[in-house]
């Protein structure tokens, strides 16, 4: 039996494609420390940093969710201990901000600020890693993986 | 590494109160043999049909997730892998039976009967264990839990 | 000016297609009436029962919203002030019982089902012309339009 | 008998409160504008630019829908044709913005930016009036409330 009250839920977001090596691997780093604190790692279940930072966490032995914009669970990464095809299109990006306790945003594209502005305008604390600039009241921008998770999870 | 394409995923929908202890029974041997098979379970996340259909899965070793209508997770019951706050209040039925592979209701109640609606409207499988008297073109009829699961996932 | 607050907005709901003239013609007769009373008619802005209503309410010069299931403006009926592509698919019979005051089926189908059950969980009035037998504490039977109207609306 | 596919459909979205007097100023024509080329105004359906830009066009005489964020209708500004509420929260922004055919931004918050970043994530053109700086593939910017027409509905 858990506690479902104790476990954190940490949304990774951040470009499905078009991501350089260099931000694939701190997604995947992302992924990994969240797992490590036990935490659940929710994504968008796609590819890019989605697929890198569920890969992450999955090889970690840790909880990993995608929730899919379309309707065909086939869609998904293979990290996933849980792949929803939500069928909400874009509309799913908002419902994974409200799932989480935090957010971690690797790199920035148009998808991904729409869940840092809702995240911010929300209350759910959002951290950046390499994203675009941003007004100073929003996201808190972090150097690397380990300072993102710390950020959100708490030092260790 | 996981095939998703391969995992099944079955909802278990049902009343979350004033269940008779006969269905809860039901409710549980359903989320054990759904897990059994190693079918992921969703639920609605809550109490009654949910929560004992959440447990007889927990139990057995197998994955169960919870889609909470409201938008704190701490309403969720114990014996959920994943608990996601939708905050889509009685929205969150139509997002649960768009995210399963098919569908089991045990019992009935308003708020289930939208449940099997839904799926008989949007082509998902749904079998019924001690639910109203609907046409016959809508779910499947059975008599129990063994049948129940045999009806979704095949013989064995 | 006016006072958002005083309009009423009243679902009316039932199957797209494979309607009888007898159910057109009241689907027709219930969206005039409540046209005529000052309040708007919501539908699922396609088809059969949805386009009479809409139809019968537009003539009358009332205000008609239509919330379509899919993406593309263009599969709505004629008779439409407002026609909102949600696609949302099914889910948007939730977000029409949510908007609504009130509902009048006229007719039935899975579909159809699916709103009444939404309704009576959510505690949305909900009364239906020619609907499928069920529980007594659900939805109020009337006998046609005018019944449908008073019952939703008041007496006059 | 209207021609559904032929109106066209504005979203005008900005900050709910503290915004001067000179962005309600251009809001109020936006929304004029708006609605004497015949377009219908879609709104969040509460104060500040969205109050402002409703009530250019109601009184205008366009007609103006307010998606409401919560479950009670009341919470509408006065000038609302057909005020819905979603009971959706920020996930109204997503609804909003699949919706329309285009959408005007007038000022920025959060908020704001989360409705432009799914606008440009989902193909829906989108122009701002004074909103933060933004990468180049995004929105365009424009001067003032006549350009902002001008470049979503067509010079005239």
């Amino acid at each position: 039996m858990t506690e479902s009250g104790s476990v954190r839920y940490i949304g990774i977001v951040g470009p499905g494609q078009d991501v350089s090596p260099a931000l694939l691997a701190q997604a995947h780093q992302v992924g990994r420390l969240v797992a490590a604190r036990g935490a659940v790692v929710l994504t968008g279940g796609l590819g890019g940093v989605m697929e890198a930072a569920s890969r992450g966490a999955f090889e970690a032995g840790g909880t990993t969710v995608g929730l899919l914009p379309g309707s065909d669970r086939s869609a998904a990464n293979l990290y996933l201990t849980v792949a929803l095809p939500t069928g909400l299109g874009e509309m799913r990006n908002a419902l994974l901000v409200r799932s989480c306790d935090a957010v971690i945003a690797v790199g920035c594209s148009w998808g991904t600020l729409s869940e840092i502005a809702l995240a911010v305008r929300t209350g759910v604390p959002v951290v950046t890693i390499e994203c675009w600039d941003l007004p100073e009241d929003g996201p808190v921008r972090v150097a690397d993986a380990v300072a993102a998770v710390k950020a959100v999870l708490g030092g260790e």
